[in-house]
Parts: C-alpha cells; structure tokens; sequence
C-alpha cells in the first residue's frame, strides 16, 4: 500500500538545517522509502494521480510528522524485571536479584520481556532499537514480528562466551532470511569482566561476520579502578589498545571519560550511548555530553534497560539529557532542544549502521521510519516553539501513529497484531514461575 | 451524589505504614469526604445498602486508586508562555522575553494561561496546587469552577506591592465565597526582590487575614550573593531575622542553604518545595533533599511554571527528584520511590495547611481527592512493587480519573465542562495578540 500523510506539521530534522525549520505539507510512502517530503500542493496532487490505485491518505490536521525516534542501548528481554529491586545498593541488587532471576528465564521467557519491552517502545514512538542481551538469537523473530527496527546484540562474559558464540552465527543466519530490518552485533559485556583474550575473538568474529561491536564503557567509578588495576589504563586506552573502537563500535554509557579518552572516542568514530536517566537512578555519575559534542562525537541518547530506569520512555531521556548537561554545567545554554533531538535520530541512526541520510531523517529517497504526534494537547499548547515542545513536554503517549520500514506498526495507538490483556497475563505467569522457582 | 470505587488495588499512603502497602477493596465518598476505605465485602455491601439512592459504582478491576497528587509551586497563569524562550541566558530570557510578554497580559489572558495549566494538571492526577503570580484575585473563579483545590498566592515586588496588596484583599473575598477549595496565601517574591520592609508588611498582611506566606529561597548562586552583599546573611537568615519563616510558609527551591540554614527551616517548620527539573533546566544547582529529609524537613515536590520546564507533569518530577538525589549524592539508596510519593500526598497536604490526615491520604474521613490509575500499560507491567512502578513508569496520561472534594473532574480522560479546541483557540488568539503588540 502506498501511505500519504496530508495537511501535516513536518518536521524533517535535516542536516542541513542550520536551525529547528517545519513546514506544513506532504509525506508519501511506497514500499519502505519515503518518495514524497514537500511542501507542494501540487506535487502531492501529483502523487496522489500516480497511485490512485493503492493509496491510503491520512489527515495531519494538527498533528506532526517526525522521524521514528531511535533507543541506542537497552536491554529488552530484561523487561521482566522493571522495577523487581529498586534503591538498594549494586551488590545486593545483583546478587540477590537480578542475577538469581535471570539464571531462571528460559529463552522463552527472555523472548517475552522483549515482546513486552518492543511494544512498550513503538507505543512511544521508539521505531529503532540497539539490544544487548542474551538469546538474541531466539530474539529475532519477536523483533521481526513486531515490525520494529533493530540492532541486537549478542552479550557476553568471560563465562558464557562458548555459548554466546554460536548464538551470534545462529541469529546472523535468522536475521538473513528475514526482513533486512533486523542486525545482528557482537556485545562483549565490558573492559572489566571480559578478559583482553576475549574481547580479541569478539572483534575478530564481528569482522568474520561483517557485524558492528557494542560494550558498557567507563560506566561507573569500579569500574575504572578495576581497568586501571589490571591494565594500567582507562577502559577506553584499553579497548583502544585492544583494537575495538571503531565507527562501528557504540560504546555505552561514557560516564567516567578523560579529556584524552573523549579524543580517542572521536579519532575512532565510536559512537557514545548516553544514558541520562539510568545514570542518574544507579548513581553511575553525570556523562561529560557537552564537552564530547564539542569535541566532535557522535553522541546518541538511550535508556538502558527496564532494571535501571524503570521505563523505555526516549522522550524523557531526551529532555533528562538536556537537563543533566544544563543542571551540571551550570549553563542553561548547553544541550539544546535541537541537539537532543538530533541525538535521538540522525545521530541514533549512524550508531546502527546507516549511511547519512537513510535513517532518522525525512527526506525523499530516505527509509521510511516515522512517527505521528498529537499537538493537541494541553501540555504541547500553545507552540511557540515546536522543538521545544516536543523535547520538553513531549510525552510517549502523544504519539499516535507509527510507520516503521513503510509499514503502520500503530495506529490511534493501537498496536498490530498484539492482544495487549493477553501479554500481561502471560508475562504475570512468566513473573511467576520465575520468582517462585527454586 | 455518592461514589464507590470498587475492586481496586488500593494505596493509602497512610502515614503509619512503614513500608508501602496496598490491597485490594473498596472506597467510598460521601459528600465531599471519603466515607469508606476497606478491604472487607462487607463494609462495601454495608455502604452500598445505605446509599442505594443515589449510588455510583466505578468498577477499578486493573486499576490502582490513590491520593490525588499536590504540586506545591507553580506560576500556572504564565503557562501562555511555555516553550516562548528556551536554551538561553537568565538576563536575555527575562529582559527579552519574559518581562515584555508579561507587561503585555491582561488579566483574563493569565486568567486563560491558569486555565490551560489546570486542565493540564487535572489531566495528569494534580488534585491541588500552590500557585504564585499575578492577578489571583482574578484567577479564584478559575480554579473554582474547573474544581481544582488550589493555594493561590499573591505574588508581589517592591514594585508593585501598591497594586498587589488590594489583590490579596479581594482574592480573600471572592475565595470566602466559594467552595472552600481555594485558599489565598501572600507571596513576597523573593529576599533579594522584596525589602526588608515589604517584606514584613507581607508577614502582617497575612496575620491580619490569616494567611499562608510563600516565597523563593536560595534558588540561585546569583541570589545567595545578593543577600549576603546587602544583609550580611543567607537568605534562610535574612528571613528568619524578620519573622517570615514558620509552619505556614512555603520555601520554594531552597536549593543552596546551608547546614545551619537547614535546622533554621527544620526548626520553624518551614515548607520546602522542590521543584528539580526547573533546577537543572535553568542550572540554580541541586538542592541537598537527602540532608533535609534526615534532619526532619517537610519536604514536598513541584513543577514550577512552565517556562522553566516546560510542563506541569508531577510524575515526572516526582521520578526526577529521586533520580537527582541518587545522583548528585552517588548513593542509589536515598529518596526511594516511596518518598518521593509522600512528598508528592502527605506532605503536600501539609504545605497547603491542612491538618495531617486530612487530605494527601485515603482514610476514612479525609477529604476526597482521589485518583485512578490505569495499571494496564505496557510501561507498568509486570508489577513487582507497584510503587517502583508508579514513580519510576507512572505517566501523567495513566490517570483516568480525577475526584476533587468528592466530584469527579476527570473521567475516563476527558475533562468535565472544557471544550478543549476551543480553549486551544483562544489560547493561540491570545498568544499572537500578546506578541505582536507594540
């Protein structure tokens, strides 16, 4: 079917566009590309000549169309756990919680969390998404199902490598035969519990396999002194001795960074997952964002798994990103409602592979990935400033419509193909044959 | 008429309950108090007997039924201008945005500003505010008749303290008129805005009628210098030497204070309303919450108006305000999730002088503000603790319906007697009058 979305607030985040610019008009969908972006009434009549046959219209009066916005770190097979063990200290929520827990879940169960963690993201306006967990390989079907965009990658530690292994070429040979929506990354948990042996066959399997390389990096203040103890560097003088940072690498979290590791991160075109809320909530510490944008660094933003945050909100990690820079600089004029933005799309979308201009953009000849937002609502009113708005007062559940790959995923924020009573009551079963087993 | 909310998972947020704690029961309200909070079928069907005339039952299977959340400062009639000027200067936004935008408003365009920012808040699960602007004399039928409960202070200047003062006088009179709901209060602007002089003729202003005070302490570096070049003392000093601290006081921000100031506000029972996203949008800095929590505060949380924010969400703030803590403290375990919400119920209830158990809390005899939340989301399953989930996942658009003094304002997400096209009409109307005026 051919989509065209009439009478619309646009907003295209252009590169080339020096300052947040809308403009009232057209988009046109065939297949998965975007055909039509334009401000033309004439040029929508004539879209609308050349499909007569197979054309859906739909009314953007008082609505925005914007790109999908783009998740560059979560863990969404944890989804099981959101809010199992909250305020309590690293080593009594890990050994007494989430470590039992997950020692339960079968791949299934994993492949539930996920089911219930998509959902909860295309409802928000999430169309992208970089996984890191395991059983990705029983994951790419949930994500192909559920239409979303995404990049999963396959975790490891020192423990468990021989297992994750054939997993990553299982989930590569799965991701092949399907949509082309779904990549497949090699995700060494971190410097500090993968050995240098390790993360070395990690990236020597990524380059096999012609896949991008994820990891946590310099996440909290341990881990630094753990790095530091057995090597002699910071995480990323370590990684970077190692090989593994390239523009194919994103790197997690980047709190604990120096001055010359924030260089390193450029030279290399790693790209950096910021983290806002999820730092804040587990205590990490405050990512120096503003100095790695001036720098020059490909800065995306995320929001960790359901464990850490609680939820898989990007609107709320977007403007908590604005804030955290603004709150810890001590300049209101850092990280602005634009930057955050593009943080979320452009950004996001080079963090997952894509070529400028192909993802995280509307642009004629761009995928067509591409949310709907209500503007008529009494917290995005009046509009002085569209981006504003949206990045300071946007909410997931303003978001109506969903287009990902040129497919509607949602719709009046109705999710396709789920029955949503139906997933609660599996995932409450799952919750409960998990927590009770011994 | 008479209310009973039956089946649903219940949240007191009574005081004696040292650890949350919820059940599953019934609530009932008469009049304008809340009449039955059980757990027993029997009570239920009691009450049902007894009120077989004029009964409605609200079925709450899925749904969770708690106090009605309290935003204890805020500038509502300023939300015309939300989003008007973000990601700039203190000086540039005031004397280019700001102060001309306000020295243009009439009083019935803050009237519409309050308006929108009621709706806002009502929408959201806000049963009561603390506001703090001009023309409240206006705004008193405002908040009546959307059936909000509301402190209304009077904000003043040296500047303009000859036209405020008569505005308290007659906001005092149309208020005695009303429901009962909308209190007035005296809002001195802050010590480094208003002389010693005036600011003790506010202090006896409100003992003459017998009213609450409110007024901003310590919110920025800027003021602490101000106060401590002109007076030779904080700003928590500089008040409390002239009498305005006690129990019926509201501090807004109080975000650099000292130890000594800390038992000052702890010691006169000071109010302190702390409003995080404002303070990291606008870089005052962060307030040390955990240290006034230990040394016995009443601490209570806020949005501050939508111009340093930009919305009037709760939730939102009631997460940040955990999340910053955590943060700026590097410990995970302070300000849980349960904090936080009293600081949002109980407390509130406190800042806006009302008795302990009278409101912020579902008891049998407290005032009825309540509300409902859908649990049936995405973003709050599974439920582990369902309190980790609302103050960590909760969103404003979860609530689906609203009780204020007995009477439902929102149901089912709609708001009773607003046509919300027509309030965004005259909103935008409003806005382009105001900035295209010479």
């Amino acid at each position: 079917m051919t989509l065209l979305f009439t009478n619309a607030t646009i907003l295209p985040m252009r590169d080339s566009d020096a300052v947040p610019r809308t403009f009232t008009g057209w988009v046109g969908i065939e297949g998965n590309r975007l055909t039509l972006v334009s401000d033309s009434r004439e040029d929508a009549d004539a879209f609308r000549a050349a499909h007569r046959a197979d054309l859906r219209e739909i009314d953007c009066r008082g609505k925005l169309v914007m790109p999908g916005l783009i998740n560059t770190h979560c863990h969404a097979g944890m989804t099981l756990q959101r809010s199992y063990a909250d305020d309590i200290t690293l080593m009594e929520w890990l050994n007494d919680y989430i470590w039992p827990f997950e020692s339960r879940q079968t791949p299934d169960e994993v492949a539930l969390g996920m089911t219930l963690g998509i959902v909860e993201m295309l409802l928000g306006g999430v169309t992208s998404f970089v996984d890191m967990y395991y059983f990705e390989d029983r994951c790419v079907e949930v994500a192909e199902r559920l239409g979303i965009r995404a990049v999963l990658g396959c975790n490891y530690f020192d423990s468990n490598i021989e297992e994750v292994f054939p997993q990553v070429e299982r989930a590569v040979g799965r991701a092949s035969t399907g949509s082309g929506r779904v990549r497949i990354a090699v995700a060494p948990h971190s410097p500090y519990t993968v050995s240098p042996e390790n993360l070395m066959r990690g990236k020597a399997l990524a380059e096999r396999l012609d896949l991008g390389l994820m990891t946590h990096i310099a996440e909290t203040r341990d881990e630094i002194r753990i790095v530091r103890e057995r090597f002699g560097r910071t995480p990323v003088e370590h990684l970077d001795a190692l090989g593994l940072l390239g523009p194919r690498t994103i790197g997690a979290h980047c709190v604990h960074v120096t001055d010359s590791d924030i260089a390193t991160l450029v030279a290399r075109g790693v790209t950096v997952s910021h983290n806002p809320q999820s730092n804040m909530k587990i205590s990490s510490g405050v990512a120096p964002i503003q100095k790695m944008l001036q720098a020059g660094a490909c800065v995306t933003v995320a929001t960790d798994g359901t464990c850490s945050n609680n939820d898989l909100d990007l609107w709320e990690e977007l403007r908590t990103a604005s804030f955290l820079q603004k709150s810890a600089t001590g300049d209101p004029t850092v990280l602005p409602a634009w930057e955050a933005l593009r943080m979320a799309t452009a950004n996001g979308a080079r963090a997952m592979g894509y070529a400028e201009g192909e993802l995280g953009v509307l642009r004629e000849g761009a995928l067509a990935d591409l949310i709907v937002v209500d503007l008529q609502k009494p917290h995005l009113q009046p509009i002085h400033d569209v981006v504003s708005n949206l990045v300071y007062c946007g909410k997931a559940s303003d978001v109506e419509t969903v287009v990902v790959d040129g497919r509607i995923v949602v719709e009046n924020r109705r999710i396709a193909g789920i029955d949503l009573p139906e997933l609660y009551a599996r995932v409450a079963g799952a919750v409960r044959r998990i927590t009770t087993a011994d």
